[in-house]
């Protein structure tokens, strides 16, 4: 196993990657949080490209360094663009990262979802109900308990953990589960990730953005280390803006400000621990 | 008629409700402003979530404590969306809003206003012009004269007094008619709320965002309390936020920390008076 | 050529007119980044109203002061909407702007941009990239090289010069190339802005909601003033916002709301220069 050093390390180089080289990150996603997702990928470093069409996600795979898939608001033209782009990405080796939102809600989403499967998303993020039925849906973690709301999570992070486990093992990359403290294994390691804040809660789009962010760091790094420095870097910002702000659309602008401030090694430094799966 | 002790006392209740239950509230609503309505939403302590496929409106409407329905941005497939979700809104008695903005701009905007008639909403949201022209639309109301331009009002909130009682006692419901003093009606009782800035003028999706809260609210308490809080809560985050903006953007930003930060207490004494319809 | 005292009355007249004529912009526009436009619009005086449909579009062409076109997020209704909306602006004289956002990413949108040659958008902006490869797919400026990416510019300005005097001839009107310095030009003249910020380039939407702002001063003014007119306050606003913030979100709220105050004697002053094609 690597020792907390070694993923600082690691940690360090995605953060100064992606401010030097800029990569290239296409997005298919939820109409309700594009704009916040879209600035929380130019604040790490990354260029975003958002587009609905299958002939520009096909573009968008082949140009890009990485691309972001989130399920949050449908339309019917998804079912054209998002089975296609998964397993153009898959096929070529572009890490993808997907948002499972809102898992369980309508066929159109499930029936994406499934499909998914065979096309191994370098990265998962959600929170814990949306881990757990994600992996419930893929025939994986029969023993955890989903209870999706809306887009809101009802379970506890570490109920998920068994579910992101068998998640990371099925595509051979990571898992991110968000939520108070922050879960994120690759399917032998366990990291937790500290810090954020309450607010998160009271922003619409705080785990889409960091799914975009995440996508972006994939395009530098390894899942594991991808999806350990996006949310470090959103817990340590969360945290940073949450000390000087008195409501949530006020944190929102300082949190996107301390993203771009947080230097690499502050955020390798953000407080994580690391075990055995 | 309630006085003014007793709608106060609603007014706590229903702020405080929407704290503590956390109502999640589906919306079919517009691109323009769908990040500023989930915001608002979730500023007052409700869950959002945002869809465009039917078989997911209805998925909400059957989970969900109310639901808002914004006809500003349309795509072709909101004919097959909306219509389906009113009525089985309405079939549930499930609290619905219906924001009818730039009524008169289109024949697919018209025909689905048209078909909401019998669906009868819980609230009806809009600017003067706008109940205006719905009265006119629905056969009511036609002493008043309606001048929609675009998204914006060119009539005064009092013009719009006969046609928001005539949609209220159709309905069953409230109307709140938005401008400089708000009106609010159950057809019965005409309620007026004082305060907000002119800064609502200069950010897209006031509007829009009220009728989201309103929809929050809707999910606790009956129609006509519930769009006075909503107006009451919009007037008094928006007067002190105008007090330390010095641009629109700023303001919006403060807008939604004071409507995360009002007490119940405190929305319930904003200055209103009610009077027979 | 006009002189630069000249250019500055004209400039002071567009700002003030916008602000008191409130002029109705219809816009077809990118989901990414369609708050950030209307907001922008809203903050220089003008109307905001955005749509999908085409018998939308021709409601707002006919009754709105400009029209504003970005092709930044396209649907397949947009194959329906927008060449006949095009047509149907150049038809009537009104004023429109052309965003090619991400110029060569797609079949529907180069089909899009090759319509749109016959109906003379009346201003087109687009970053440095997008400029070139614009004039190319014309039939024109086969002397610069583009490399557009994503949405990015890879092009300084001035390399765009020959490209948009060619375009801005084809079409009569003027042509905005966006940049650490802008150029704005109707084909004999060429003007240079100054100011702005690095931060423009941290923000999603910066440009789209530039274009947006030009639509409201070609209601307003003739091209060429329009383009200038949109970039000054751009720059203005720009550069007064960035010496308040220190990050990109804290920045794009201090830009409007510095939009929002600049006054038009202030925007006619910032600096410009102005020299013959």
């Amino acid at each position: 196993m690597m020792d907390k050093s070694e993923i600082e390390n690691q940690i360090i180089s995605a953060v100064d990657a992606a401010r030097s080289t800029n990569p290239l990150v296409g997005s298919v996603t939820n109409a309700a949080s594009v704009s916040f997702v879209a600035n929380a990928q130019l604040a790490v470093g990354g260029s975003a490209a958002v587009v609905y069409l299958d002939e520009e996600s096909d573009f968008l795979a082949k140009a890009g360094g990485a691309f972001y898939i989130n399920v949050g608001t449908l339309l019917p033209l998804h079912e054209h663009t998002l089975p296609p782009a998964a397993k153009l990405l898959h096929a070529m080796g572009v890490p993808w990262v997907l948002d499972p939102v809102a898992v369980g809600i309508g066929s159109l989403r499930t029936s994406l979802l499934m499909q998914f499967k065979a096309y191994k998303p370098n990265i998962i993020r959600g929170n814990a109900s949306e881990v757990i039925a994600l992996a419930n849906l893929w025939g994986f973690g029969n023993k955890d308990a989903s209870n999706v709301r809306g887009v809101d999570s009802t379970d506890a992070v570490a109920s998920a953990k068994s579910s992101a486990i068998a998640l990371a093992k099925w595509t051979g990359g990571a898992v991110a589960v968000s939520g108070k403290t922050d879960l994120i294994t690759d399917g032998t390691i366990v990291a937790h990730s500290y810090g954020g804040s309450h607010f998160f809660e009271k922003i619409t789009g705080a785990g889409c953005s960091l799914g975009g962010v995440v996508a972006v760091y994939a395009a530098v790094a390894n899942p594991f280390i991808a999806a350990l420095t996006g949310t470090a870097a959103y817990n340590l910002a969360g945290m940073r803006a949450g000390q000087v702000s008195s409501g949530p659309a006020s944190f929102q602008v300082a949190f996107i400000d301390e993203l771009y401030k947080a230097t690499s090694v502050e955020i390798a430094k953000n407080a994580f621990d690391v075990e055995e799966a």
